[in-house]
């Protein structure tokens, strides 16, 4: 079996971790940000010393392509991730699936292994979406799903129009996004999740990714005084709130660990302590791999809400703020990271993505699969994010060895 | 039977309703302001124009006292209520019962009735405590409850110090607070509840008022990805709050509607759609009119948050931010305001206040009553408070008659 340059991997990894942090220590790429620039510039420097033919689309998206006399007419394999981060991020999310695909291609050639189709290693612009919505923008452009004029125009939480960021810091490229079409996209990534930490398993094999379903939901109650309102007489927008989320949780302990949903933010009205709510806001994420069970958890919320109105007397809207259908990943492909794991005695498992990924915007355009690695009690987003040095290793070896599978 | 005058003391209410309007037309009068001082001047006026004796003590509370040579040497009975007001308020909330009750004295005089004990109509201090904390201030001070020194040195939200405004007015009296003793105290209200509008009842012979007790709850859980954390894996602190929302609930449903339960105020952390909540911030709001049966609730909340956080696994700590014991009232008065609503054919019902009031202060020392009437809708602290005219007259002639049979 083949082998990355594990210490190089390493380097870069913590390399392009020291790029982009703080007088106080936080590390930050927002997309098009002077940072973030400065993380490109260092990826952009690495692929050319290795040789490769460095393009840029529209949207800001950075390919690092190695072709040959003999591959070049061929559809090429595509790996990437991206490498701009949230707020205070660590330092794999996203940078361990580029750099790692970089390594790739340069153990191949060190190797002195040529392979039958141009490998391409891609760095997809604002992944993360934390300064321009919606987040995995440049997969999604280059697959086609947002025209890039319109995501060009974007205006960002601080008030700048990413266009002319990207043209500010150097990467409006020249290509048209999807100007490569890859026979396949495979992306290396951190877990993000405690599943294989907790079950002491190396190699996560991807073969879907949740759907996800986002609403908010608005009720209204009557805001009355908490001493004198009988109970038989309240109107509690907060207490149907409080039935939502506990609801919302029974549905997950009954769909045998494929539903999760979370309420992660809320804000009651008049928020008085003495003052029965007159309004509860909050939202609602819910997800499952499955697109029949998903609509299953979404009609089953819309039934019980429903039904509170009539035992709780209260009024119920909803808004859906992002609906993406799961997406099934290629199984020649997952079938191939199992095996290449199997045969490296590395332990492994299929799963689910619980987070979105670039990788699900390629699966509209190429068959697309994604290997995970364990992240430390599940920890992301967040600079105690960490991945074990062997198990970067690990995951890196089975990606050099499935390429080379799928390139031969 | 006795009446007041009816037009005239819902000509005063009305005219003391104009006082403090904005330019928004919001009625606010906050204690020791601008315009709580032309509130207080009017009330004054009134009780000088009645022949009272005016005297103010060190906390600002305002007596107009009804004494003659034969009965001065007597204790008296006192009536009163507060002309403070929330911000946007309605017009009867303690107006109703200061006005009432120099209006009782006023319709005995002209009725040529010589009580025999004087007669005092009391206006107290900060009874809404939006501009200075505890509410109910004047009374307690009154009472004995609170050092005047400590009191007149307390900083408002507006960083004013009450003692300075209350002079700045001119209402820094000259008498030590609790210098009149009397011999009873009645005080008439609006309801600010439901119960009497909704079972069409005039006259409320308030026995009691509830204990209250307020905690503020924090719940500590592991933010974690929406997406990529199992449900089995979750420590949710936002799950957790909504679990003791219904709890609660659940206690008042079993408590045979003697126990009310509120959460007006929730906020978690980080307050992220796609985050588990690792903290939840909320109050708690629990009323009994029966201190064991409120101590009761109070142990079954701490024995559930005990077992969320063995189920859970999250982490509680809680704070108390108020506690207040129920209060009896005098049964002598309570069995009066009954026997003078039945004699005037009013319907009635023994009640409870679910509102803290100067009354529940003025029962540390002397026996004390309220009496309340129907608030339309149970709306109060709001501009659309309302009780019909129908109301007020029957409430006050109840008044004048319970405080004519207790002076003779």
């Amino acid at each position: 079996m083949l082998k990355i340059n594990e210490q190089r991997l390493l380097n870069r990894i913590n390399q392009l971790g020291e790029i982009g942090i703080d007088e106080n220590g936080a590390r930050t790429r927002a997309a098009a940000s002077d940072t973030e620039k400065a993380g490109r510039d260092q990826v952009v420097a690495w692929m050319k010393e290795a040789g490769l033919r460095v393009a840029v689309d529209y949207i800001g998206n950075i390919f690092g392509i190695w072709e040959t006399e003999s591959n070049k007419h061929e559809a090429p394999i595509m790996m990437g991730s991206h490498i701009d981060t949230v707020i205070n991020a660590g330092k794999y999310d996203g940078c361990y699936g580029v750099l790692a695909g970089l390594e790739v291609i340069q153990s191949l050639q060190e190797q002195q292994i040529v392979t039958k189709c141009p490998l391409v290693v891609g760095a997809f612009t604002n992944e993360e979406g934390i300064r321009y919505s919606p987040d995995m923008m440049g997969s999604l452009v280059y697959a086609g799903g947002l025209d890039v004029k319109e995501a060009l125009a974007i205006v960002g939480v601080d008030g700048t129009i990413l266009g002319e960021e990207l043209k500010r810091i150097g990467y409006e490229g020249t290509e048209e996004p999807g100007f490569i079409k890859p026979r396949a996209y495979i992306e290396l990534h951190i877990e993000q999740g405690p599943i294989l930490d907790v079950e002491g398993i190396s190699i996560g094999a991807v073969e879907n990714l949740q759907g996800i379903s986002w609403q908010r939901i608005e009720i209204k109650g009557v805001a009355n005084h908490a001493g004198t309102t009988p109970t038989n007489m309240r109107v509690d927008a907060g207490l149907a709130a409080a039935k939502v989320i506990t609801f919302m949780r029974d549905r997950c302990n009954q769909s045998g660990g494929t539903t999760v949903a979370t309420t992660g933010t809320i804000a009651f009205e008049p928020n008085a302590i003495n003052v029965i709510p007159s309004k509860a806001v909050f939202t609602v994420d819910v997800r499952n791999p499955n697109e029949e069970r998903l609509i299953a958890e979404e009609q089953a919320l819309a039934a019980y809400l429903k039904e509170l109105e009539a035992t709780d007397k209260v009024q119920i809207s909803t808004e859906q703020l992002v609906r993406f259908q799961p997406v099934q990943f290629d199984e020649t492909i997952v079938s191939m990271v199992e095996q290449v794991a199997n045969e490296m005695h590395l332990s492994n498992r299929r799963m689910t993505s619980g987070a979105g990924q670039d990788a699900q915007m390629m699966a509209r355009i190429c068959p697309s699969a994604m290997i995970f690695v364990p992240s430390v009690n599940g920890i992301s987003h967040n600079p105690k994010e960490y991945t074990k040095d062997e198990d970067i290793f690990a995951g890196a070896n089975v990606f050099i060895n499935v390429i080379k599978n799928l390139a031969q």
